[in-house]
């Protein structure tokens, strides 16, 4: 890049006069004067874990690739492709890390056989929701950690949307005390996964194609999937009647940017910009489309598919609350640099709440 | 323009062969190429109702005219000025439609003598927080209203941050009953401080920088600022003894980025991306500092200033919530573009109250 900002330099010099004379007034306008800029083009491939244009998930690295082709005037030019069309979903990662793609859209937590500390990054069970994570991220020291938890993997990642409050998900029979979790067959990845075996539930690992022909057959007697705007796309009301229960292992996921180092060295420093400015912009957009298009959806099934939704007896909240801070402190004992995380996770969780408890919740509660 | 970019055209197919001979391997690489690129630069004014770089409100124009520096690598430079530099606070509007500035930090709702939709793209009493704003704004048809209230001003608007649900303020006295709002001298703007008057209080107008001595000489028997982080720099928690109410009036104020119409024509589309995905980062990005600072000032002004926090008793709730309906059926039936946007902002907060009911607020019991 040197050289060759060089010679543009040189160029822009020596006809810098031509320029001038030749074009006019428009060069000569009292609040404008002439540079030179980078004239390289880059070419990058974005893998992601969803489905091609997924609603949500799968939109926001699109609405990313479009934006960054934008401000860049074509100079970054990022084609996505859906699960499987390069790599399956969950080796997103891996084909980052080795440059296979200079770019992913995934989950962080999906990568917790490799790296436990990711699922931090995504969502924990009593958790922090979508607008706490992001002040955790940005203004918490959240992403410094994260940079420093890939960084043995060549990795630079950047926040990139939240799905808001994930519903519990579908279960075929009532939970009315924490005995019906015994022995139930659920997907139900992460965290919440092993919070569920605590109880003596059976988590199952499915990807989302899975889903509803595994219900249907009763493969699974239960699945969580992300909220209304998704689940009734999938259409999984229709494997069963089903109770609809209120969330708990996922109050706000976040997805992820990942960007091979070498590659993002590789950028003048205008086009690192864009992207870091393009994913924070996303990061936003896909929360803001779930907020958007998840009451539509809520309202189709409990008025047209007749869906029973409600929240979990207070007794199994309580039970599910204390398996879950078990799970955690597990983990972070058998893991230093989750416990690290944890750390910088569970104290910006108690100060939040706090104040969300005399802010939002006290607000909600009004209104 | 069109001019401009001809004779680069040009320019860049004579000197093309020059380019690639005289510059060795690094216009060769298979991932690249040469194109052209504007050229012109573009100096702006930025100016603001913040006193320079006030923490979150003043702090989000500066970190956006940074990255629009960076992206644009210096083809667009934004100079930010505070309040009263170039022109005073309350004149902000005036002047990015008149074009002394190109553009402009503010709160929509200062203009509502002149434009009384605008009070809607702030906040308005019981109604939207941050997330639910956001969602309105980008998914539920908010933007496109802005846009059009706008209009006949050559101004276009973009949301520009949010400080997420405002406290009730400092109340020099308890508030028990209805009653105890009657004859009270509240600074408290916009339709909150409608609906204070028709309960009986005196709602008054005054700037951020008069409300301190206001309070401590008795002109003022209570005032609303934003919440811990900016009351606690105030200082005024030191200008009396106060109970310190939790919100109802502002519970997702949005702040506002205008950009003269003809200025931003006059950029190509590269720099009017930059701008738009800039403004979108950054209204994430105050919200992000809000929600990380609140908390540890809401800290010290509890445990070190001993500030007496609580909530309104629920009459009083139910009574300013009663005569906020009035106001805003009084605003809709005086200006039709009010109506107008009223019903959209009305509409999109019922579906999304009813479903962050069973998310969001749902999930804050539990946790």
């Amino acid at each position: 890049m040197i050289n060759m900002k060089k010679c543009l330099s040189v160029l822009v010099l020596l006809m810098g006069s031509l320029t001038l004379s030749a074009c006019g007034d428009d060069a000569a306008k009292p609040q404008s004067d002439s540079v030179q800029a980078p004239q390289q083009t880059f070419k990058w491939k974005l893998v992601t874990a969803w489905p091609k244009n997924f609603p949500g998930l799968g939109r926001a690295p699109e609405t990313f690739a479009k934006n960054v082709e934008r401000m860049s005037n074509g100079r970054l030019q990022i084609k996505v492709y859906g699960a499987g069309e390069i790599v399956p979903g969950f080796e997103v990662f891996d084909a980052v890390s080795q440059g296979t793609a200079e770019m992913g859209h995934a989950a962080a937590y999906y990568w917790k056989g490799k790296v436990p500390a990711a699922q931090l990054f995504t969502a924990i069970p009593f958790g922090m929701n979508a607008t706490e994570m992001n002040g955790w991220f940005h203004y918490g020291g959240g992403m410094e950690l994260w940079r420093e938890v890939y960084k043995p993997f060549g990795i630079i990642p950047f926040a990139g949307g939240n799905t808001g409050v994930q519903l519990a998900g579908w279960f075929k029979k009532e939970i009315n005390s924490i005995d019906d979790l015994k022995g139930l067959k659920m997907r139900i990845p992460g965290l919440g996964g092993e919070v569920l075996a605590k109880l003596g539930g059976v988590p199952v690992a499915l990807t989302g194609g899975e889903l509803f022909t595994s219900l249907q057959s009763g493969a699974i007697d239960a699945t969580e999937w992300v909220g209304p705007y998704n689940d009734l796309a999938f259409g999984l009301y229709k494997a069963a009647d089903y109770y609809y229960y209120t969330g708990w292992h996922e109050p706000g996921p976040a997805l992820e940017f990942t960007v091979n180092e070498k590659a993002f060295n590789s950028l003048p420093d205008d086009l690192q910009a864009i992207i870091e400015i393009a994913t924070r912009a996303v990061n936003q957009d896909m929360l803001d489309e779930y907020t958007a298009k998840n009451n539509e959806a809520m309202q189709s099934l409990l008025k047209k598919h007749n869906v029973d939704m409600r929240p979990f007896p207070d007794s199994v909240v309580a039970e599910l609350k204390k398996a879950s801070l078990a799970v955690m402190q597990e983990q972070a004992a058998a893991d230093p640099m989750f416990a690290k995380v944890y750390k910088s996770y569970a104290e910006f969780q108690k100060g939040v709440t706090e104040y969300h408890r005399i802010s939002e919740w006290e607000y909600y509660k009004n209104r």
